[in-house]
């Protein structure tokens, strides 16, 4: 015997909400106690509930279509149905900014689901959902004046360097090891806990319900939430959980999220530094995200110093780390190609001032590395350490923003979205008819016959550069300052001309055709 | 029947000058008409003259000893003596800032032959000597208050952008191919001359005695000079000479600037770009320099973007130009580990603001690059292309500087001198005792027992660095702005200590033990 509340209308992509009260015998987290079947004109889906305490389950759905849709819950266990109710529901337009989820438009790029563009500049805030509530109001409040459109942060608690306090909450029920007061100095003796005790049968649905009012205020700010399922940076044991409880959280996790529009899931931050998962296991919990997720979010795996074969079938898109520390993106054009799917590089060291090398970068680097990727044909990814009296470091905490290359990547987000067809594509020198070298990125894909092109030049400051290009047109053509945030238009006449510039570091020139 | 003329003494490492009054049948370029076997206490030599015109041959002797020596000259052909006569002088101390050439500190360092340290600190004007003789005049000057001691350039004259002037003379009688008017845009069509006619048997002795000149300007100045004596940069065919005119040369060339304790011996210029010769023959040409050359001196070829083997015994230390415009010179420590010699880096972009991407870095990255070289045990080579309306850059036709690395190469340099032992080896970060990373370089050597270290930041812009260093002793430390130039000393204690530093870029740390 159960009653269902649920909603008589929902927009397109958003969460529909079925709440289950129910009285279930034996443990509700295991199995699947309930689920639902949604059909509507254009489509059809099994989605499987999750208890979240108190006799309530939930079913969540994301519906893609508008119009009229039809329910039926099942009440079950192992596959043998007790009972059923059912219902409809409404499906209006999607509102204001309200584009689907993202989605690979292949090769190289991204749109949401309705066919928009999607340029991600991301950020990352591994441990911001850990932090008390007045710090995460304030993140949320420094993301909705940034130019962020994805954040990446961890579904499980941080333990690392300026990250030792206890969280509020666990995800599972148990105990912690109590490792007494954590610093600097202790912190690399700390290893895995062997004496914290976690049921990871049973979850604790508050840790949980947490998150997912964290991914829908991302979702209202239009931000993308790439959440990272497992992490080494862990003093609880929870990195190394066995296989059983590993993909009952990951089923959990599914469910209570997945309905989310923009959810993305990253398996793993650093996978290497997990040195029990093989990789048998993650192209296990790979597959078991493409199978069991209702909508096929994007899914990724990232990478410390050693790449992960992103040719995967359940990889949807590359989450890299530069692996050197001179050439950090330079090769972006070439991951493209080697994988050939987008490529975003969520990690090529953050802007700060720590003294570990992948967060003591200057506003100036972040952003020539930026537009490296850019016009390289992949996307940047942003972070922030400057040390901080309260120890709230941008890249793990949130809070506010010290930097100077945010409003940087704005200018260069805005450059980006003007491009036309799917994004760039590289343009080696030699064919990008530019005299004395410099990278080049070209639009590629539908709409972009006319001739499109960012040339960059980083840290190279020519005082002028010759151009020949295609015979028979006329050019547009604007001189920017990537660091001043400015573009002055330059006259040219003809396919062959001069640009003069500045003669300083990081300026582009984009030449369009008429 | 000749007359020979010679001066009284000579100091230790000076050029003792036989001059002979000679009238000789057939051509007295061919074969050797003089030589003359000079004999010290500690040492005997013999040494071939060569012709200088107007009846005159010349041979030139560098005494590597002090004290009396006596000479033989004798006339001969083919190895057959025709007469004979001597003589004998003294050689007196070297005076004050002559040390001797220059010569490998095995394995990775430069002494000269008196014992003192050589730190190479260079800079390269390939074309300065066939420039207008008030021009060369302003190179000297600028050299003598500049930071340089090294300077490469080229033995032929020049061809390329901004190179389009013929020479006032050329190196062998003949005749060049009138070109017309070269530029910018027909530069790339012209290829080698097929109408030049030279007789490489006739060398114009004129020529060569401007070149000796300069060199004997640059030995006052405590200037090595870096003789290139083949280079690809050429319209007149003298990148294309025949086998035998090319050996003829190199005898020419040894016989008359080897005495000069200053000469470097450079076979190459991107010796890449001369496809007409084989790696037989740059091996055969820098066998003939080891073995004709009776002072040793040092011995390099320089590559443009595939390196050469430096392995070769002829090769004495490894001239190297950046193979990667991203990661330039943070290889240098494994090119020393690689080829088993000194490493300088002559070419690593040079500062300016030309449209080519190998002259248009700023000065903070050149600065940058030198001290990547510095702390990796290697040294760095200057260059500077900034467009002026005169067409006069440094690069190649010398004049004045633009720039704004030189007075920081200074400091550089200044700071390097003051290394214990022979200069500096790498530690990678991991056994430097430096936490989160950074290169260092450690004084290694003889009168090296007393840890020495220099940490470099390079683009990284850390608050603060923790050192943990060999127990039981206390130690000194610098912080090092290396672009302002400024150096505070911090007080620390103990072996594990915290040095605070600014959090911007190019910042390096000084560690002596005390």
């Amino acid at each position: 015997m159960f009653q269902i509340v649920y909603p008589e209308a929902v927009e397109r992509w958003g969460v529909f909400e079925i709440e289950i009260h129910a009285h279930v015998s034996g443990n509700p987290f295991l199995g699947t106690y309930f689920l639902a079947e949604f059909t509507g004109i254009q489509e059809k889906k099994q989605i499987s509930g999750f208890y979240d305490g108190n006799d309530r389950f939930r079913i969540r759905f994301m519906p893609s279509f508008e119009g009229e849709y039809s329910f039926r819950v099942m009440s079950g266990m192992a596959g043998e149905t007790l009972e059923e109710t059912g219902g409809t529901f409404q499906v209006n337009p999607a509102g204001k900014g309200n584009h689907g989820p993202v989605r690979v438009k292949k090769p190289y790029h991204f749109r949401y689901e309705d066919g928009t563009r999607y340029d991600p500049v991301g950020t990352t805030c591994y441990a911001w959902i850990h932090q008390e509530e007045k710090l995460q109001e304030q993140t949320l409040q420094t993301l909705r004046s940034s130019c962020f459109n994805k954040l990446r942060f961890c579904i499980f608690p941080k333990h690392y360097r300026f990250n030792f306090r206890e969280p509020e909450l666990y995800p599972f029920e148990g105990e912690a090891e109590d490792f007494g007061i954590l610093t600097w100095d202790n912190f690399m003796q700390v290893k895995f806990s062997t004496k914290s005790r976690w049921d990871y049968t049973h979850f604790v649905p508050e840790y949980f319900r947490r998150i997912e009012s964290r991914i829908a205020d991302l979702c209202r700010l239009g931000i993308e939430a790439d959440l990272i399922l497992l992490h080494p940076y862990d003093r609880w044991g929870f990195a190394k959980m066995p296989r059983q409880a590993e993909e009952l959280y990951y089923r959990y996790v599914i469910a209570r999220f997945s309905a989310y529009r923009n959810v993305w899931w990253a398996q793993a931050n650093e996978y290497e530094y997990m040195p029990d998962k093989t990789e048998e296991d993650w192209e296990r919990l790979g597959k078991l995200l493409m199978e069991e997720d209702p909508y096929g979010h994007l899914r990724s795996i990232h990478n410390n110093r050693r790449f992960y074969d992103h040719t995967r079938e359940w990889i949807t898109h590359c989450s890299i780390q530069r692996v050197d520390m001179y050439k950090t993106v330079e090769e972006t054009n070439e991951w493209r190609s080697r994988w050939g799917k987008p490529v975003v590089v969520d990690e090529l060291c953050y802007e700060g001032n720590i003294c570990m090398d992948w967060g003591n970068i200057s506003g100036e680097e972040l952003v020539r590395r930026s537009w490296e990727i850019t016009v390289r044909g992949g996307y940047t990814g942003h972070g922030e350490t400057f040390e901080s009296p309260d120890d709230i470091l941008w890249w793990s905490h949130g809070g506010t923003l010290h930097g100077s290359s945010e409003p940087r990547l704005r200018f260069l987000r805005e450059l980006l979205e003007q491009v036309p067809g799917d994004g760039l594509r590289f343009l080696d020198w030699t064919e990008a008819g530019i005299e004395g070298g410099g990278p080049c990125g070209e639009a590629e894909g539908e709409g972009t016959e006319e001739l499109y092109r960012i040339y960059y030049f980083g840290k190279t400051c020519p005082a002028r550069k010759r151009f020949v290009l295609p015979k028979g047109f006329e050019y547009e053509v604007d001189v920017i300052d990537t660091w001043n945030m400015d573009i002055t238009p330059q006259k040219v006449s003809g396919n062959r001309f001069m640009v003069e510039l500045p003669g300083r570091e990081y300026m582009a020139v984009r030449i369009c055709r008429k």
